[in-house]
């Protein structure tokens, strides 16, 4: 699945005009189960009223609750007495303020699994579909617990523009993404113009893993938790140590070229204290052990096959 | 200089109101030279009209135009015949249109060092200043091969998130940041709410060259160009071999809590692969070289100091 | 009723968060009733979810779907369905195509009572509550044959300037007008600082009929109609009559002053010339005639009482 | 002039793109004269530099601070510094108090003729050019004492909808109106699609001279104001008359039609009665007088010719 960890699947689709297609409705529910048997993932499905919410259960794992219904407070109440999980997307005009109110619907229902989803705001820029308040991601760590994850497709509307956005709100601090992907994009039923291809997906995924590596503080209560951030860094240690060498190819073919030799110990010296000095704690015998294993291995990987 | 690599120095300022501070005029002139004689640093200098920009020679290496000059067309046209480069900021309400437009005011004059900077646009949301428009970037990349810079400063309007704008930006791919610092942000003339401390500025600049380092194709056109793209490369390699370290400390202690054995074969094995499927170019002995050495300088790290 | 020809009476309240005022639901409809019954004038009632509407009928005449809900596309069908005339506010961040999108789900029922209310859209400017966008009024006038009207309260979100914004309106063309008001605005449950005191709203009834006969094309299908509209233009001649005799009484006092004769014959030639330069179809000799008559009530009206 | 009371001659002109036609300079400035001359007309230029003032004294009589302008701060500091009238026009993202403020630049030069020009914001509806914000009139009169003028036609966007917010200004407060004309529309060298024709301009004039002779509270603080003061009621009256006229005729054929008699003295009484309540200063008496005189006048108008 590309990476992904949950599925959205929305049976019922808000849209703008009547004669647009409204989404399958009851009869796409056996396809939410199929797809769930055979992924595995939980689904995220969209109710548009209350009803809608009984239809779903069985069927879906989390409730989305989108821009246009952020402040339909019957069923913001009804979602939050579901029990279900709760991703509520910001309204595309909606203060932060407002934001957290309509949170507060669901809460006061006894549900504390509230989601914040920000998917962009409508400002005198129509480039984009929308403009994304990467803003919104810091001034929420501030003033609520609850997590905030990141709709890249809504706010770029345009497939090429959707990995710089996510990019953007990881490294800003989101909890997680909601992308749309399709295998075919051009074939969507609706937004087809930002569906990612699951390559492109999966590319995503990978760079945010990477980034969250970087930026987070990982909580290491216990063994398991460490061993799961220590994984996570040696995920980001893999795609470096792999551009590093193909960055030493390069710089081996350069040096080939103007016939100079293939070492330079001044240079893996200063390497070495470079790396020595980011990592104290490794202590210089630590970073010099490392880096002389990590310049033999790209050295390695570098050399010409042997004819 | 906390990472800094250019000096914005404002003597004029363009203010809401005249009874507010409006820049020491002509005689904060030799506080630029000082400061670019004490750092080595260039010097971004902002001109109001265009005779402002003769009397900014000599004393400024760069000229910022400001959001509210971003369509002072005879300032736009000075700016381009005065040759040096431009920063030119987007208008708080200004399309990528009209904002690459007035970039062709200065580009026009036969100037072709235009940098555009993104600083927020005005939109409903006032908790932050502005609202930053990382869209910007990735939009800009399909239609102009000018440079795109990133004001997080006057886009959060105040310090605490300032550091999440400026990770955003650069994820996103921007090509630089402006960032306000003060020694004493409280005691700062104008923008006060908004300046970080030097320490803050320190920070930013490692990650985002951290963040750089991943997500940027280096230009590896010389030996050089090779070289300084491997550096960028180890020194993110030192932050994460760090982190590793203390999360090694980490499962060490857990593991001794519960009396479990120092090390674990099987699991060094897996990291081996893990790192391994990440680094195809290294090779499966490759990885395991480089991890083995990994996995004994973390826990000699992590070993406690011999009493 | 100061005027007023509808009466809004929203026993649902769509809040901004939980704990404010929700409205009285069930409990509020006997007031309703009486509310019908002593003044005789229809009601206007909010629903919030499509089985609001059951417990409305009998107890409202016509439903008003609120900007919240301006895309609920349930509660939009089954205000179609229930054959009440609806009146749909704009979103507060909707576009004309999304407001005339989501009038098409009412009249996809068979319901042609759609009445569009333009409210204020969300803007950067906050000094008001919203943006009053009287330019939706021309627009929809080409766009569509359903009838505009506009709430200047929750676009001025402040009495004291919802007479000025409800002119605004009914002079860009406006069909009608959605005022709060409350008898002791101060004590309002909800939205107070907006609401204007009847004697207010009767000066707004008052100078918008008079806007209304100036500048509207009337229906004169039959003799009735013509009546009525005849009777519109009387009683603006009559408004301007009373402002005519004032000035003429102040213009006496200045006279006086300057011991100037009460009568000057050639001015009255000159006025009854302008009044038939703009009537032509009256002739020179009506228009003097009408103009004589004119002045000399004036002269009488502004006469010192004998002591 | 189709009613213009100052012609906007503007020489320089402020354009997105260098490629643009960017206004005559000073080429255009005979023509300014020769315009001032034919017409008799003041001449509101604007300058886009503060060394273009100088070049414009002697051929314009006001200076227009345009939108892109609002915050050029030294062009404000020279236009107060001129002694001419300076039109102001709101930034296209600006809120009250950066108008105001920027207002305070001319004014601290000891500029006392500052008139504010309303010209519309930068919203997301982008139907119309801009959205045209008649909140601005009210906030306005009570946070200061200068003059506020609107542009409807930038605002508008398009030629048919300039007449509707050129009302909905006047009907809001507005002072005045900035509105572009152009003899051919289709042939304007910029802004084609918004200018007006000579005719519609003379509409635009007649319908708010009207609205002003209504809505406003004339000054009449000696005898000349007094007679402006009704000249323009009777301007008014004029119009009202006309319509009358028309509305009389159409009733009196329907009355033809159905052989009911040209006269019905209960009417004609009861319309007294009801300017008399209306005209209370006229008392009973001089309504029935003035009304005598008008029905009379619009019976022979719609008498038909004999043949």
């Amino acid at each position: 699945a590309a990476g992904a960890r949950v599925l959205r699947g929305c049976v019922h689709k808000p849209r703008t005009r009547p004669e647009s297609f409204q989404g399958m409705g009851a009869a796409g529910l056996p396809l939410l189960d199929e797809a769930r048997r055979s992924t595995g993932l939980p689904v995220l499905a969209e109710p548009l009223q209350p009803e809608d919410i009984d239809g779903l259960r069985g069927h879906a794992d989390a409730l989305l609750v989108g821009a246009r219904s952020m402040q339909n407070t019957p069923l913001l109440r009804a979602a939050g007495r579901s029990g279900m999980p709760v991703v509520l997307k910001r309204g595309l005009a909606a203060t932060y303020d407002e934001w957290l109110g309509a949170a507060e619907y669901v809460l006061a229902e006894g549900n504390r699994s509230v989601i914040l989803c920000e998917r962009g705001i409508r400002t005198f820029e129509t480039t984009t579909r929308n403009t994304l308040d990467v803003g919104a991601i810091p001034v929420l760590r501030e003033r609520t617990g609850l997590p905030v994850i990141v709709d890249p497709s809504h706010a770029a509307g345009a497939a090429a523009w959707v990995p710089a956005l996510a990019l953007a709100a990881v490294a800003a601090g989101a909890d997680g993404l909601l992308v749309e992907c399709h295998p075919r994009p051009d074939t969507a039923w609706s937004d087809a113009a930002q569906a990612v291809t699951p390559a492109v997906l999966a590319e995503i995924v990978a760079a945010t893993e990477m980034l969250a590596a970087l930026t987070r503080s990982p909580r290491c209560e216990d063994l398991g938790g460490c061993r799961d951030a220590i994984d996570a860094v040696d995920g980001v240690l893999g795609q470096l140590l792999e551009r590093r060498a193909e960055l030493v190819a390069c710089a081996q073919r350069a040096k080939q070229a103007r016939d100079l030799p293939v070492r330079d110990a001044a240079r893996e010296a200063a390497i070495a204290r470079r790396v020595a000095l980011r990592a104290p704690r490794l202590g210089t015998a630590g970073a010099a052990a490392v880096m002389s294993a990590v310049v033999d291995a790209c050295l390695v990987a570098a050399a010409p096959v042997p004819a």
